[in-house]
């Protein structure tokens, strides 16, 4: 660490290697929905956007104890609780699809939530999943209909 | 279901085999300390005692759709996220052990759950989970010191 | 119990059963806006759904301890002090109507709550409640005019 | 409100007077729990413990748009879902028996918040509530034995 | 305080001295945003208005040991700890503005909240913060545009 | 950063330079006390004390966007408003302290986090607060009778 750039410095060559590192674990797990809320935090608060990709996907969910499996599974069990995390449990639903968790096995995870947290967020949680899926449906749908369109043309 | 036991009665024979089976699988997944839950309630709330056991886990816990494994994250991120749970973490830390996660694997799964919902819930769960581990290394000291003590006699 | 339906099978008789008897008091105390949760569960987590029939009405709401009208203080106090429950909160502002709570006692039930989780929760609270009464008035205008239409015929 | 003391003034004459309206409802509902709890905030925080009985007591809970009854069944719903408030539901659930809800109705209040807060917070809650009617049973066991003695001098 | 008036009687003179003295505290530091609230719930919960005004702002806030600046930053604290409370975020993130945080602080006060509840609040945080930003900024570009009209009229 | 070590190593060079970095911002804030977190993290999650010292406190604390006694105070409104972090707490009460707030202004700001929190979070608070001031008076009562002693031998 050169004298110049102190530790908080999120433009530091320290950093923006963090950063980077940390997009590209960020982008492997959440594609294109989770570089959306950084880019948006880019504007606003870029400390926050830096510190969830270098902490939150540079630092931890890169950390070789946990398969990003279980690490989205520990996700779904903590933004279920909270409550009023719409937005965040969408990006980590679509995370846990593309870490190989299947819709019945996010929606058993919501129902074995309920158990601990109580009915209403577990509903709350189970229409914000439903969301996801029908958005992937909508996107496969049009995916598919181009290439149909393609194929004919 | 015969019309002379509304489903609500904890002791109708369909209840009581629902609460039995509910705690085949609790002592299957917690050993001892589930049934001491289960067996303090009873004095105070016996149907709080039998929704636990035949509802929790005789309902819930033995679905298909999700392996104990998972389960077990989905709940140490649930119940790191609410706080003020210790005693039932330190349950589902031993239950995560008996299912198959390791110390690390738990471990991590709370500094994972520490992004989502901060720090002071995560170190909390942390020193929840520490005094599991040292209860099990003093269990297992004890029972060895016994083995040991036996093997001499 | 027949052997080859296991308790968590929720459409085995013995559950369709429990299921059909809490939507039975789900429709006492919800009328239509509790029906409406329940079948818009079925498509994505039905097994969500049956347990909020099943369990939360069938095995809990239904038990004679406690009269519906102190079951709903309950829960209003429970679904404010959460917060992020707005729609659960609905239904159960329609419920504590139904069950006989007075506008003023739900209004007053949500003030007396803000002492113990604060403003915040309260007023968001207070303006679901209000909502509810919106709706109702507005179906009590509609079917007021229908009626009014209906004898100048 | 004269013009030498500000509204802030907790020892103005207005306030002292709410303040004692308030600690005499305290007194009336929670008996020398709520009492202690408003004495013990003297030394520390003397506006807390002014609002905690001008506030919460003198200018809500006496409000007559609700009875002290369903005040009470409100309060175990938030106290349970707050978690981390034992203290507090312990004065609570006393409270709930000085107004006429009986111990089988605050167990079963408790229950019926499980559906809408999770197990953990209602295990939590019955264990306080034990607590509660253990030292009530302690207190009728000596104050039975003092009279026992008297009786026999 | 005369006999024929209770405590409780929001509407007795000293009550009403109270509620103007909270609503002009509330005028300071919030504006229009703070007024609109208490209006708002005047018609659905005047006791809730009345105390939000009266307690809140002209009990608490008013209160001479910590200066508006310092009363904002503990709000932003709670506020954002809460999660589902973005209504009145947004007011206190305004209020914050009107007290002399900068825009700068106030997202830093976000991040540094983020570590001790979680990102995902903390990013909710910072976009209801950055609407109430945008909104200054259109109010800005409105007045200005309306008196560089005015000027060339 | 050398392509042997990842940047999750926690005990690589560049890491081990950050934790040092926010161990000495840990110090300054909170002496002791911080320390022996991180230090009793240590034996179970090492990862975890890494990412308070380092992340917690050497990229975030250390920002110079907001002064210590400002972050100390969005500190106190979160911890207030989570419950269930008395330990946490207590640390931050000490801090608050080390970084300029008198002992009324932490009361005060604890008693301003009722209004948006309520009451009974607010009263835990203030009596966690009350033990660090207890704490630091024996302390100073210790010391100064050591003094005294020293100063008559």
């Amino acid at each position: 660490m050169t004298t110049t750039t102190p530790q908080h410095d999120i433009d530091s060559p320290e950093n923006l290697a963090r950063r980077r590192h940390g997009q590209s674990v960020l982008a492997q797990i959440d594609g294109h929905q989770g570089e959306a809320v950084v880019d948006s935090l880019a504007g606003i608060s870029p400390a926050l956007g830096h510190h969830v990709a270098a902490f939150a996907f540079g630092d931890i969910y890169d950390r070789p104890g946990l398969d990003p499996r279980s690490r989205q599974l520990v996700t779904l069990g903590v933004l279920t609780a909270l409550g009023g995390c719409e937005p965040q449990l969408k990006v980590h639903v679509g995370a846990a699809l593309n870490v190989g968790l299947s819709r019945e096995e996010i929606i058993e995870a919501i129902l074995h939530a309920a158990v601990y947290c109580g009915f209403p967020r577990a509903v709350n949680a189970t229409f914000a999943a439903r969301e996801v899926f029908t958005e992937r449906d909508d996107d496969a749908a049009r995916t598919s209909g181009e290439a149909s369109q393609t194929s004919t043309d």
